[in-house]
């Protein structure tokens, strides 16, 4: 059985909190991991309003370093430390995450009780950031004002489960099933021949997840993010308000729409949303014509991957 | 008639935001002006909540750098730039916090569109912060684990109101008339004396109101605000953990009580309760045996002065 892997949105807006809606943060959980992508202020009034438990995240990824996108990591330290936490974090950001959250902690005099790694994130090139035995982050670049990456995580193959049919009455070593299961055709010593194809279920497909926080309309994403299961791309504006998105490289929602189609992801979730923009409905109208089939992102909600 | 001049408590909790409590952000109205005590995460999404304008805030002071008391404050400024004002502000706050902001808006690469004026809060002596016609604020010690200040916001005297039945047929020179409205007595060229006692009403008591955010029991505070009308003082333990008060300079229920009484005010706030109380009951009745009257600051609402 493959591992869970869903998202759940915690702030789908941009700019000022407005309409009942906060700053960005999803929570990215495969298997027993749990990743936090952004930080935006009030997260952890978020998360606990949709249950999610906050101990339980291992990374943070921040996109980049507008208030919008981080405000509630300082928030989100401090607490972990006021609840005895012990268990390492790894952040991922830009150059200055570092100095901001060092900045905060050098004036109230804290000593945080657990480890933090940081990890400097390179907005030029797509970097492997996490290499775990299911799964991997990337960063890749996205095209913002200020240095800006998206986050792509991507399920690795595990081991085949066995058809247990198939080896009943066969007395396997472990050694063959260390083999078999790996996806290694297994010679016992007898001369036997154990096929992968024969004992064990094939591999599901692997699943991807794809995180665009911050960006104007750029081609160039197809490089990184191809076939996506589910893209999350910001619709900051409609296409009547193109020339304010141009001017603060960010996307319409037709153009979230188009890196859709180009990428040929399998679903498109769109995010983001200017404070100006009290319903919703147009931006999913826009972004329709170009592709299909999207969901505007709601706060709470879990989108499976 | 005096000018309105009351609290909008907009959070009441330290540490963790659990229980529906926000972090320590209030709002104080005098007449036309709008002050904001502390700026606790999530200040921005509790205003809107409770239909507060942000927009007419011109004074923001920050107790100390605790991130419960102003991890909201970068937001609110981000946002004020964001909805394009041009109104001038003035920030109040210890040594660090312009470092903090300047850090932060360095990063995202932010020019600010409106001036703020940055003016240092010492811990050490009582200072006359803001005086403008009819209020006064001053900042005064509080013992912290980091440099920290309580604010008090004093009414002054403003001008007299003319008793209309008297005045009637009295053919009063503008002279007269700002003599008396300034509570002075006039003495007309042609020797008649007009008494400031007989043509106005008499003086409305000046009000005021004390704010400390986070202290331990500090007897001193009577020198800084004796018979204040409100005192809103941390209560952010019972006394059952009172080694946990004293480890982390911090007050019990009892002890604010305490010093409610030793202050001789007319009315305690009590605040900056610890996420470890779900239920606040007990805080009352810890303190209610030192002093009454007293209220559990609730978020949202407001409280004459």
């Amino acid at each position: 059985m493959s591992p869970d892997f869903d998202v759940t949105i915690l702030g789908n807006t941009s700019s000022i909190p407005v309409h009942g809606r906060n700053h960005t943060a999803q929570i990215v959980r495969f298997g027993q991991f749990c990743l936090l992508l952004d930080c935006g202020e009030g997260m952890q009034i978020q998360a606990r309003k949709y249950k999610i438990k906050v101990a339980r995240i291992s990374h943070i990824f921040i996109s980049h370093l507008h208030g919008d996108h981080y405000l509630g990591l300082v928030g989100l330290l401090s607490s972990y430390n006021l609840s005895k936490r012990t268990k390492a974090l790894t952040i991922f950001g830009p150059k200055g995450l570092d100095e901001i959250i060092t900045t905060h902690f050098r004036w109230s005099d804290t000593k945080l009780g657990y480890p933090i790694t940081f990890v400097q994130t390179d907005s030029k090139n797509m970097n492997l950031l996490v290499d775990e035995k299911l799964f991997q982050v990337y960063s890749f670049p996205l095209q913002h004002r200020i240095p800006t990456t998206g986050f792509l995580i991507r399920e690795k193959y595990g081991l085949r489960s066995l058809i247990k049919e198939k080896i009943e009455g066969k007395e396997l070593s472990i050694a063959a099933i260390k083999s078999l299961r790996a996806g290694i055709d297994y010679y016992s010593q007898e001369g036997e021949i154990f096929k992968v194809k024969e004992f064990t279920y094939p591999l599901p497909p692997l699943r991807a997840y794809a995180f665009c926080s911050d960006t104007k309309f750029d081609p160039g994403l197809k490089e990184y993010i191809s076939k996506v299961d589910l893209l999350y791309h910001e619709s900051t504006f409609l296409e009547q308000d193109r020339d304010r998105a141009e001017l603060t490289f960010h996307s319409t929602a037709k153009e979230a729409g188009q890196i859709a189609k180009l990428c040929g992801v399998k679903k498109l979730l769109l995010g983001h949303f200017s404070s100006r923009y009290a319903n919703l409905d147009p931006m999913l109208a826009e972004a329709e014509i170009e592709f299909k089939p999207i969901e505007i992102s709601e706060e709470g909600q879990t989108y499976q991957i």
